[in-house]
C-alpha cells in the first residue's frame, strides 16, 4: 500500500472529473495541474496548485514546456524506500507526486478530422507521455491513470484502502499506461510513414483496438480476440448469436468479393473462407438463387453476402436453408423481421464497409509477412486475345467476372462461369489440373449450363492438360495470366478447338 | 536549412562515436552530455559540457532525473521562427539545442538476457524517449539521431551543408524516431502483458524488425516485406535465389508440420501452403521417397522440409526433380555440394527453428484476428474408441499421424495414411464429402496401398456419406472429432462395416 498525498492531473479528455475530484478531496490529496485542466478544476470549485507555482518555473513556449521539470519528475520517479533518492529529494526541496492522472493530446482524433500537417504535429503530446512513462516505470510507488474509464476503479481503490492503492492495481495501471504510450507513438509513426509513402520501415508497428474477446479461435481449444485498426469495425451485427472467429474470417472473405462486384447486383456465398457461389444479376432474388445453384450442398451452413439492400422476397428465400450469417447493404424492415425469426442467424449490416485497406499482414511462426492487397480493378487494356477466335461481348463479360472471383479463391483456383454466375469453383489444390477437375465435377453435379461456359485460372497452365479438360467439358473461352514455357502449345490447342483464349498477364495467387 | 550550434548526446550504444565527434568539432558544434556518454566523449578527448552544468541542476535519483529539465526541453522544443518562443527563451536565459543524438537503455536486450524484473524495469528509459520525442516533434528546427547507423548520413549532411541539415533529412530522422519510441514502448507493453498473462489487452501492438523487402508479394503487382518478431529469423538461407513471399509462406507452413513430427524421421512436401506428402520413417531416404510417392505430380516445384540432417544419398535423390526449396536440420558437406549444383535451388538450414510462438494474428480488411496457435500435442487419453472393432497398434499410430497432418491442412481436410505416410490428402473444400473424394482420387491415382489405410478428418462428418465413401475405398479406421447430430448413425455404420472409429473430441479447422 502507498498512501497518496499529491496528485498531478493533466487531461485532454475532461470527462467525469467531478467524482474523481470529490474522491481526491475526501482523501485529502493535494492536486497540482496546469492549463485547461487547472481551469476546469477551479471551475468545478476544487483546490488546485498550478504546476508553474509548484515548480516555481513558468509555463513557456505556448504550453510546449510546463511539466518537463526535475521537481515534477523527481517527485514521480523517486523510489520511496531508497535513502539516496530520499536525500536527493530533501536536498532539492522536492516533494512526492504519488498519483499521475494524464491523458494525451488527441493525436488520432486530430488525424481523423484534418489534413493540416502543422495542426497534426502540434497535437503530438510530449509532456503527457513523459509523465505517464515515468509514473508507469515507478509503479512500485506511483499510481498512473490514463483514461477516464479508470476513474471509478481508482475511486474504489482510494475508498477501500484509506487513500492508498494496492500494488496489484498500480501494476495493472502501469501495464495499460505503456500500452497507451506505445499505441500513441505507433499512430504517430504510422502517420509519418504514410506521409512519406513508407510502407515497409525498418521497424513496423501493427496496432488495433480490441473489438471483443471471442469465445474461441478457429477451434474451441484456441483463445482468440478481434481487433479493429480503427476505433471500431464498420460492419454492424444487428441480430443473432455472437460472431465467432470463423464467422469473422468468412465475413471478411465474403465482403472482399461482394464489394468488388458491381453495386446492387452481387451475391456471394462463402464456406471455409472460399466462395462456393457468386452471381451478379439486376434482379436481387435471381442474384441469390443463381449463386446458390452453383453448389447448394456447400452453401448449407454458409455465409451469404449481398451488395444490396435485402427485401422481403429475398428474406423469405434465404430462410429456406440453414445459414450462419447474412450480410447486406442494409435490410428493409419487413425483410429484417422475417430473417430475425431465426433466433441464431447472425445478421450483419455492411453498408459502411469499404475495401480500402492497402497493406495486409499475417504472422506465420516467428515471421510477419506483409503485402499490399490485390484489390485494383483489372486493366482490360492489358488483356491480350491470343486465339484466332475472338470473344463476343457476353464471353468477355463472363471472363472478367470469372477472373475477378478467381482471384479471391484459394490457389490453385479455377472458376467456371456462365451468365455472370459461377457454375464451378475448384479451390485450394496443390495441382492446377485437380482444381480444373473439381470445378468441372461441381458443374456437372449441380448445373450443366445451357449457355456459353467460360473459365478463369489464377495462374498459368503449366501444360495443355488443364485447358484440354476444360474444353472437353464444354468451356468455350478461357482467361489466364500466361507465362508458361508451353504458352505456344496452349494457344495452338485453343485454335485447334476454336476456343477463345485471353492472356490477362497478371497472376492472382491467394493462400 | 538550420545551422546546428549545439548538440545533446546521450547514448547507450557507444559505437562509432569518434568520427561523429570529429565531424561535430569540425563544424564547431558545442556538445552537452552526461553520465557514461560524457565520460566516453572525454576519454576520446573532445570538449563537452555536462548536462548538470548546462542546466545548473544536479543529476539526481541515481541518474533517473538528469535531462528532464525546462532548459533542455525548451532548447529542443522552441520554434526558431516564433517570436513568443524566442522571447521566452531570452527571458529564461535558455539556449537552443539543435541536434539530439540519443539511443535508449537497452530494454529489449535486457529482456533477452535476464528474468530479473527489477533489472528489467530499471532499463525502461524515461529521459531518452522524452528528448527524442521532443526533437522529433520539432523536426522543423531540430535534427534527431536515434541510431549509430545514422551517423554517416548525419556527417554527410553536415559536410554538404556547412554544419546544417536539410528539412528533408530532419523529417526522415523524425519519422524513424517515432518508430523507435513506438517500438520501444511496444516491447515494454508486451513484457507487462506477458508477465500478467494478458493475451488480449484493450489496445494491442504487434511489431517486427524488417528482415528484407521482398521482390513482390503473393503476386508481382503486390508490394511486400517480411518482418521478424525478434532481431532476425532463426532460419538461414545458405544457397539459391532470393526467397519470395510465397516461398516464405510455404517454408513456415512446411516447418510447422515437419517440426511437429518425431525428430530425425519426418519429411514434408508443401505446395501452395498445403502438404502434398508427409512421411515418418527411420530411414531418411525412405522418409522422403514415401512423402514424394503420395503426390509426385504436385511435388513438382514444391518445398521439401526434413526434420533431420540431409546426407549425400538423399541429396542425390532430391536433385532428381525440380524443387523450389529444400529445408533441413543441417546438411552434411557432400550433400550440400550436390544440392548446390542447382544454382537456383533455395537451401534453408532450419535447425534453430522451433515451434514456440503462441499467439498468431492475421489482418483481414479493417480487422485483425488473433488467436493462440494449434500446436499442443494430442491428449490421447481423451480419445474415445466408439466402434466395437478396436484399433491395433499399427492403426492407432497411423491414426495419430494422420490427425496430426490433418490439422495442418486447409479445411475441410481429409488425410488418408498408411505406414505412417500420407497416401491421399483432400484440402480446401467447402464440402467435407468433396475432400474425401479428392483424397481417395489421389490415393487411387498414385499409390493403392497394400497395408491398412486409415483416415483423419479435421472436423466431424455431418452425414454418413463421407465415412461411407472412405470405407468403400478401403479405409479400415477413422479418427474424427465428433459432434454431429448423426454421430450415432456414423457409429452404427462403422460397426456394420467392421471399421475402427475413434472420436478425438478436438476440432482442427485451419483456413
Amino acid at each position: 500500500m502507498s498512501k497518496i498525498k499529491r496528485a498531478l492531473i493533466s487531461v485532454s479528455n475532461k470527462q467525469n472529473l467531478k467524482p474523481l475530484l470529490q474522491s481526491l478531496k475526501k482523501n485529502k490529496i493535494e492536486i497540482i495541474s496546469s492549463g485547461g485542466t487547472f481551469k476546469e478544476i477551479k471551475k468545478l470549485k476544487f483546490d488546485c496548485t498550478e504546476v508553474s507555482e509548484f515548480t516555481n518555473s513558468p509555463e513557456i513556449l505556448e504550453g510546449r514546456v510546463k511539466t518537463l521539470h526535475p521537481k515534477i519528475h523527481a517527485g514521480i520517479l523517486n523510489k520511496r524506500k531508497n535513502k539516496n533518492h530520499q536525500n536527493d529529494l530533501k536536498r532539492n526541496n522536492f516533494e512526492n507526486i504519488d498519483l499521475v492522472i494524464v491523458n494525451f493530446y488527441p493525436f488520432e482524433k486530430t488525424l481523423n478530422s484534418t489534413n493540416d500537417h502543422k495542426k497534426i504535429i502540434e497535437n503530438i503530446d510530449v509532456g503527457g507521455p513523459t509523465m505517464v512513462r515515468a509514473a508507469a516505470k515507478n509503479y512500485n510507488d506511483v499510481t498512473v491513470i490514463t483514461s477516464p474509464i479508470q476513474y471509478d476503479e481508482l475511486i474504489d481503490q482510494l475508498d477501500k484502502n484509506n487513500g492508498s492503492t494496492t500494488l496489484e492495481f498500480r501494476k495493472k495501471m502501469s501495464q495499460i499506461a505503456f500500452t497507451e504510450t506505445a499505441y500513441y507513438d505507433a499512430v504517430i509513426s504510422d502517420y509519418f510513414n504514410k506521409v512519406s509513402n513508407t510502407n515497409f520501415p525498418k521497424k513496423k508497428l501493427f496496432y488495433g483496438n480490441l473489438v471483443e474477446k471471442l469465445r474461441y479461435g478457429e477451434n474451441p481449444h484456441q483463445e482468440s480476440a478481434i481487433y479493429s485498426k480503427h476505433d471500431n469495425l464498420s460492419i454492424k451485427q444487428i441480430h443473432g448469436k455472437q460472431l465467432s472467429y470463423n464467422n469473422y474470417n468468412d465475413i471478411f472473405a465474403a465482403l472482399t468479393i461482394s464489394k468488388s462486384l458491381p453495386l446492387n447486383r452481387g451475391t456471394v456465398i462463402v464456406k471455409h473462407a472460399n466462395p462456393c457461389g457468386v452471381s451478379i444479376k439486376k434482379n436481387n432474388l435471381e442474384s441469390y438463387q443463381s449463386a446458390l445453384a452453383c453448389d447448394p450442398t456447400s452453401a448449407f451452413g454458409g455465409i451469404v453476402s449481398c451488395n444490396f439492400k435485402i427485401k422481403k422476397n429475398l428474406a423469405l428465400e434465404l430462410n429456406k436453408i440453414f445459414l450462419e450469417v447474412v450480410i447486406a447493404n442494409g435490410f428493409e424492415n419487413d425483410a429484417l423481421k422475417i430473417l430475425k425469426s431465426k433466433k441464431n442467424l447472425r445478421i450483419i449490416d455492411a453498408k459502411n464497409f469499404a475495401l480500402n485497406e492497402i497493406i495486409k499482414f499475417t504472422s506465420t511462426n516467428e515471421a510477419i509477412l506483409t503485402q499490399s492487397e490485390d484489390l485494383a480493378k483489372f486493366n482490360i487494356n492489358n488483356f491480350r486475345i491470343v486465339s484466332k477466335k475472338k470473344p463476343n461481348k457476353n464471353q468477355l463479360n463472363n471472363l472478367i467476372f470469372a477472373l475477378n472471383v478467381c482471384r479471391y479463391v484459394k490457389s490453385n483456383a479455377i472458376v467456371l462461369a456462365s451468365n455472370e454466375t459461377t457454375v464451378g469453383i475448384g479451390s485450394g489444390q496443390p495441382s492446377r489440373l485437380d482444381s480444373c477437375q473439381i470445378a468441372i465435377d461441381k458443374m456437372k453435379k449441380f448445373i450443366n449450363p445451357k449457355d456459353d461456359i467460360v473459365a478463369a485460372s489464377d495462374a498459368f497452365f503449366p501444360f495443355v492438360d488443364g485447358i484440354e479438360k476444360l474444353v472437353q467439358s464444354g468451356v468455350t473461352a478461357v482467361i489466364q495470366p500466361a507465362g508458361s514455357i508451353r504458352d505456344k502449345e496452349i494457344i495452338k490447342f485453343a485454335n485447334k478447338t476454336d476456343t477463345v483464349l485471353i492472356f490477362s498477364k497478371t497472376r492472382h495467387f491467394r493462400h
